[in-house]
């Protein structure tokens, strides 16, 4: 099977300079994806070279969403920008998923107005991976619902459980919710009312994860409304940064620190690999009728092609069909709930 | 002036073997701060040796809070738990201030029942210094309070002002509210409302910061829910985990990492130590009409010790007395709000 990934791009903060030659690099690693680059094909060209790879088709689009416009007008108002373009390729089924690194908030109004939810799903939901000590785990949502009813982390355990059946092929991925376990009371109340809905959903939930257990690998899934969850990632790459350049600092201290990072260096560039986020950069819109990854704004070649990545195997994957069927499943239950 | 200063000597997963040795640590370092040293007195005895310290004297008390019970059951019967007796002293104005490592729902439900909340402040809040690129900020809530209103937001945007003033001497500290910034609607209706509160304050407060903003030193007080607030620093903890582990394993790889690891030694200890989160051990209960620190549960020495500073810090610099009248001030414009 041929999988078509419709690309914007011109989102992010550099646009067809980092997306192009992603997307040469997709094409070039998989014999069976296909790109469909959006944007204004002038500004395109110039990186596509002399790059003489096949299945990569150009589409123009005249308008260009910004990176801090509101989404509401955007969606409006520029109804030939790249990522709409790219979101209604995907809609009318010329590509199979689109990836764009644009204005977070652009993507979801235009992805929820153009492609719809799935039936069952309230609110899209924005799902990304963390690396753990044993392996990684997939986190949801960070950042598109600041307010959830417990129904609404029900429905993001589903759905985080069936993406993980789908691409790991795994058959009872565990599921478990972001909480607190300070005090008597051990968490707010919606995440205690959600705690119940999930028991009783049949999904393998394991309860309670503590901020800590992001990376541990206590679950596979862990669910959380989008405000906390965007606060802890976004505190843990603050907290990466300050430990990175604290690091740096100490070894850029005097000579002998310097040759001291020069025999380091190996392995503080296995341990950087290791870490790097780029690595793990793609976050899925999951809830649509649609494969829809969003890219870090500031995402690189590297960082890109794994968002890239994602898309593909996401859409090769089937997950919107698991999600549906398990969503169908619940459904008496969530009814009740 | 001699600052007093009791100890819950039963706290903690270690109890006495770290509580004693951190208590006679402390009145070797400061020659006029003396120690009350409250648990079972064949308990500590052992630990405090031959040392020939004085300004140490002892409490008995005959009852422990385990790390694990209820909250609400221990203050309705353990009368004469280390803890309690420590929070009484300072209560009776025999010490100046408590600091124990037990269990954190049991001490502020005590705290609150025998200290009370200083007038204008609804509910206490878990502050915490967090080290940053520039310095060092200060975080509230840390998980006393799930569920905050705007108005409990800016209580604890005055409370941690207060004690920077006093502690740090410093005139108008900033203070910013943890948000997130993705999306539309740029954070959560609590958090646009605290912050509408915030501006009207007369603090000089600074607006939204995003999580990784904590470790950025955008401002020396934020203020946030306890469950965010919660999870963003044990989503920390876990990815500094996470880090120092996979860092270890690198050097651990083979022979000639095992090298590197020896050349690297003095430049990733002096890393370690600037890293250490033991050096930001001892969280203060803002709020009471007394000085009460927690420690963390698995303080070592060290640690602990950081947390008997901390107390004796804010002993000196007469926090609750600027919280007060800071309270004061705010009164009419809080009661419209």
């Amino acid at each position: 099977m041929t999988i078509t990934v419709a690309i914007d791009c011109m989102g992010g903060d550099h646009g067809p300079r980092v997306t192009v030659p992603a997307a040469i690099q997709l094409v070039r690693n998989h014999s069976d994806v296909r790109v469909i680059l959006v944007g204004l094909t002038e500004s395109i060209r110039p990186f596509l070279g002399d790059a003489a790879v096949g299945r990569i088709a150009l589409r123009h689009a005249t308008e260009v969403v910004a990176m801090d416009e509101s989404p509401a007008l955007t969606l409006r108002t520029k109804k030939d920008s790249s990522m709409r373009v790219a979101i209604n390729l995907v809609k009318q089924g010329d590509a199979d998923a689109c990836v764009s690194a644009g204005n977070t908030g652009a993507l979801m109004a235009i992805s929820r107005f153009v492609l719809k939810m799935l039936p069952g799903i309230d609110r899209p939901a924005i799902c990304a991976v963390l690396p753990t000590l044993t392996g990684h785990t997939h986190v949801l949502d960070l950042g598109a619902n600041v307010d959830c009813s417990p129904g609404h982390l029900l429905q993001f355990g589903i759905m985080g459980a069936s993406l993980v059946s789908a691409i790991e092929h795994r058959d009872r991925p565990t599921v478990g919710i972001l909480n607190i376990g300070e005090e008597e009371i051990k968490g707010n109340d919606v995440a205690k009312r959600a705690a119940e809905l999930l028991w009783a959903s049949g999904l393998n939930f394991i309860g309670n994860i503590e901020g800590d257990g992001l990376y541990k690998g206590e679950a596979d899934v862990i669910v959380c409304d989008g405000f906390v969850g965007n606060v802890a990632l976004k505190a843990s790459e603050g907290l990466a940064q300050l430990l990175a350049t604290f690091l740096r600092q100490e070894f850029r201290r005097n000579l002998f620190t310097k040759l001291a990072a020069v025999v380091a260096m190996p392995v503080l560039n296995k341990f950087k690999k290791r870490v790097d986020h780029r690595q793990y950069n793609g976050a899925t819109l999951l809830g649509l009728k649609g494969i829809v990854v969003k890219s870090h704004g500031s995402a690189d070649v590297l960082a890109f092609t794994r968002a890239l990545q994602r898309a593909t195997e996401e859409a090769r994957s089937g997950v919107l069909a698991r999600i549906s069927e398990r969503i169908a499943q619940q459904q008496p239950l969530q009814e009740t709930a």
